[in-house]
Parts: structure tokens; C-alpha cells; sequence
């Protein structure tokens, strides 16, 4: 049992080093952990040697030796290429270490990579998270968490030095993925009607900042509205978190629902909203652009526009 | 200027006891003022004469000699006829009394009532209002409010005693009724929206409640998925506030966009969710009887149902 011991102490790997994977990584360093990373982008790499990371080629060499693996990929096809593709990182990790799976999928794709995973001694946690990068690089993000209780147990001190909320649902993967999705669910829908709403008061010639305070005060507030209206309120559309990234998200959530045959006509709409952003030209750009979708059929001005 | 005092004191009308008037008319004598109030319910009005309210016959006896009447009724055309209609109050009122309107009716219906009021040596305040039926007993409402600064500032304390936030929007009608229009547009869609994921986490298998504290800590949260989705984790479907109440909003906030060619395809696929619930026998059921029409099509089972 040396090597189930719990982790306060070690080497972790971080693979995926964009924002959030960097602040992540960042955090680890910061509660003590000797962190390794690698991502697909030179410049990240370069960006996380900079912060005093120890640089990797490959997954399979961040992964040589840790007894954590933290994989900050943004879907099931790259998450499987981190793990089974070219010197993916699987085999490269001792028997008994974890994988810690940040990306949001299908309960499906995540009880799959498990089982394939569980299958070679190592174990598969399914651990999406909610939050930011700002929060990413604090520790403080929220996870949703599935997956072997005794790995759980063993990577506590590990996932403690990313989140500041960490919800254990279920003791295989597939559940953690099941309440992302219904969180992604509402987290687009309520981008697209903060979007829709401010773009709809622009129209109506009323002060925008106004309108931020007062409806952040009052029963039509939502997590997305005070935290992506003021992108639009500062004409600022550097992506934190990209139009692309809900098209995938509010996907997997209707491609499920469709094998279901279970209608989600509010999800349907706003998916229709972050394809109009894209078709536009705003795919890379920050997900409150679909604000700019209608001030541009409107023939609207918002901030800093025009 | 003797009628022009601030009203620290002295005598206020409410027209209409539904279970918000009922609140304020309670928060308002709590604070000292005399009372006297008026529904067209019969049974209403013996609930506030119960309570210790002065009962009136009409909205004319109810506003005889009071400086402010609040009007809390539901729409426009409801309070074109308590300020005008037979019994009405318009004439009732002292010269230099205020009207304070907090039915949620669209900028231009304000503005019309406003200066047919104004006309005649009375003030109309637009001040619809925001928190249900809790916060209107606690006198703890939050209001969107415009009209004659001069107003304002003598019912001043008559509205202090209802409200625990109070936004001043503007210098007459039309800017509360625009405000609130925003908000009532992403309110509705909130409540549609929290209902599509409760319902699709239900079809998911998954633990409601345990979703409900997920969510609420999470990204995916809103006011309203906070207040009424509890609704449903209890299956309590008596009114809060009825699925009738979004119907007429969203059709506000819908033939407003569509009068300046303007699209809320979100807040029109909200719409026609309470329209389904309508449908289904659910009109005026509390809102988030949204989730039973989701659940009732897919053959789900919500708690306290089936």
C-alpha cells in the first residue's frame, strides 16, 4: 500500500496548460506539490516554465512518476488522446496512480475512459469543474466529482489545493459528468438571455451600467448575467471563457437529450445564439459576444463598439 | 404647499389584497400609517379587515382623503380602471396626491397613465416591483421606480416602509415599467430554464436535491433556480406566484421587441413553455409547474407527483 498513500506530498502532473490548467497548475505549486505539464501549445509550455513549472514534452513524460494525473482538456476525444494516443500518458503512471478528468463530457464518454482506464490498475476519477480562470488560478473552483472512493480519499489533499467546493456524487465516473451537464445546461442558456436582455435594454435606450446594478439586485439575476454583462458593459471581448467552448458544452448536453428523444427547447435556442456568434466571426471570442449577434442585426452600438 | 408635506405620517390607500398588496398594506401599517384598502374580491378584502385594514366598497372610498394610493394590481388595464373607471380613485384623491402604480405594464402604457394623471393636479409614479410575496410582508420588496422628483421625495417614507431597495430610474413613467420589463424578460426565462434542467436531471436519474445544492453553489445558478425549484423538490404547485403572471409578462416583453422588429428568441421559447403549462390545466398553478409539463411528456415522475 506505499503507493495508495495519501497524496499530501508528491509529484503531480497537469496536462492541458490554457487558463484554466495553468492556474491549476499554479495552485498545486503554490500548496507544495512539484508540478509537470505539458500542453499542445509551445507558448504554454513556455508560459508555465516560465511560472516555475518543470516542462514536459509529451503527457507520457509529465506523467512519469506522479501519482496524480490532472487532465485540463476541453473534451472526451482529447482527453482520450492525453491518456491512449502517441505517448499518451497512461502507461507512463504507476499502478494505483490517479487520473484526475477535468473536462466536460457525456456521462457516457467518462464511464467508458473509466472503465478502460480501471482495466490497466490505475483509476479514472471524473471531475469537472465550475469557475472561471480567476478562480482557477485562486484554488477555488467547484468540482463535481465521480469516481473510486479510496482514490478519491487518496487525492483529497491534491483536489483541496484546486477547489474551494468539491461535491463527491457518486463512486464511479459518469455521475460527476451528468451534473456538469445539467450545470452547462443553465450556465448557456442563462449567457445567451443575459446577452439577449442587455442587448434588448440597449435597444430601449436605457443606461446600461443601470441596468447591471438594478437587475443584479433583483429576482432576474443570475450567476452568468453578474458575471458576463460587465464584458459587454467594458466593450471587452478577449475570450476567458470562447463561444466555441458552449457550442461543445450545450452539444453534448442536446446530443444526449436527442438520444433520449427529451425536448430542451430553451437549450436549443441558446445553442442557435453561440452558432450565430460563430457564423459571425466571434467563435474564438469571449462567449458574452453573443450580445454583439443582436446589437448587429439591430444596428445597435454597445460599449467600445462601432 | 400644507398636501405637500413628506408623508411621515397620515393616511394611504391600497387597491388591490392579492398576496402582495396584502404584504405591503401589512408592512405599511407596521410603520404607522392608517390603512384602507380595496380588491375586487370579496374575500380578499375580509382577509385585509381581518388583518385590522380599514375596508372600503371601491377604489374611491379606499383612496378618500389619502395623501398616496398603491396600486397593486396586475396589469394596465387593471390600473386604468382603478384610477379611472366606475368608483375609481383619480377624483377621490386630493390635488397634489400621489399614485404609486406597481403593476408591470409596458413603458408607453406608463407614460400614457402618467399624463392623463398628471393632468389633472395628481402625480403618477411607475413602481413596479421586484421579490414575491414573502418580501412584501417583511416590507422588503426591491423597486424600480420613476416619476416627478418632487413626488418621490414626499411618499419618500410611504415607500421605505415596502421596500428595502428602491431604484430611482428616472423623472417620469416609463423608465420603472422599462426596467422591470428587463427584468421580468430574464426572470421567465430563468424559470423556464430551471425547470428544463430539473426535469432533464430527472430523466438523467439523478438526485434532485443534490443537484438543487450543486447548482446553487455553481456557475448554472440564478435567483430564480434558487427560489423555485424547491417548489418542485417538495411537489408543491399551490401559487407563489401562477404560471398566468409569466404569461402576460413575457407576452409584454415579447410584443414590445416585436413592435421595433427586434428578436428574443429565448424569451419566445420561454413563452411558449408557460403556454404549455397553460394548456395542460396548469394556468394558475405556481410557475414552476414548467417542470410537470417537461416531466408529464416524458413520462417522468417528479416528487410528490404521480
Amino acid at each position: 500500500m506505499a503507493a495508495q498513500e495519501r497524496m499530501d506530498t508528491g509529484a503531480v502532473a497537469v496536462i492541458g496548460l490554457g487558463s484554466m490548467g495553468l492556474g491549476m497548475a499554479a495552485s498545486l505549486g503554490r500548496a507544495g506539490y512539484r508540478v509537470s505539464g505539458f500542453d499542445v501549445s509551445d507558448a504554454s509550455v513556455a508560459r508555465f516554465a516560465a511560472s516555475g513549472g518543470r516542462a514536459a514534452s509529451s503527457p507520457a513524460e509529465a506523467a512519469d512518476g506522479a501519482s496524480c494525473v490532472v487532465s485540463v482538456v476541453v473534451n472526451a476525444a482529447q482527453t482520450e488522446a492525453v491518456l491512449f494516443g502517441e505517448n499518451g500518458c497512461l502507461h507512463a503512471m504507476p499502478e494505483g496512480a490517479v487520473f484526475v478528468s477535468c473536462a466536460t463530457m457525456a456521462p457516457d464518454a467518462a464511464r467508458s475512459l473509466g472503465e478502460r482506464v480501471a482495466a490497466t490498475g490505475r483509476f479514472f476519477l471524473d471531475a469537472p469543474m465550475s469557475g472561471g480562470s480567476a478562480r482557477a488560478a485562486e484554488g477555488a473552483l467547484t468540482m463535481m466529482l465521480s469516481g473510486d472512493p479510496d482514490a478519491v480519499a487518496r487525492v483529497r489533499p491534491v483536489l483541496d489545493a484546486m477547489c474551494s467546493v468539491l461535491h463527491v456524487l457518486g463512486d464511479a465516473p459518469g455521475q460527476g459528468a451528468a451534473f456538469k451537464i445539467v450545470n452547462q445546461l443553465l450556465a448557456g442558456v442563462h449567457i445567451a438571455a443575459a446577452c439577449e436582455a442587455i442587448a434588448f435594454a440597449a435597444r430601449e435606450g436605457l443606461d446600461l451600467q443601470r441596468v447591471y446594478e438594478v437587475i443584479t439586485q433583483s429576482a432576474g439575476n443570475s450567476w452568468m448575467f453578474g458575471n458576463r454583462v460587465p464584458h459587454v458593459l467594458e466593450g471587452d471581448y478577449s475570450p476567458r471563457s470562447s463561444v466555441e467552448i458552449f457550442i461543445k458544452d450545450l452539444g453534448i448536453v442536446l446530443d444526449m437529450a436527442r438520444a433520449r428523444q427529451f425536448p430542451l427547447p430553451l437549450a436549443g435556442s441558446a445553442l442557435q445564439m453561440f452558432l450565430m456568434a460563430a457564423a459571425s466571426g466571434m467563435g474564438k471570442d469571449d462567449d458574452s459576444s453573443v450580445a454583439r449577434v443582436y446589437a448587429r442585426m439591430a444596428g445597435l452600438t454597445l460599449p467600445g463598439e462601432g
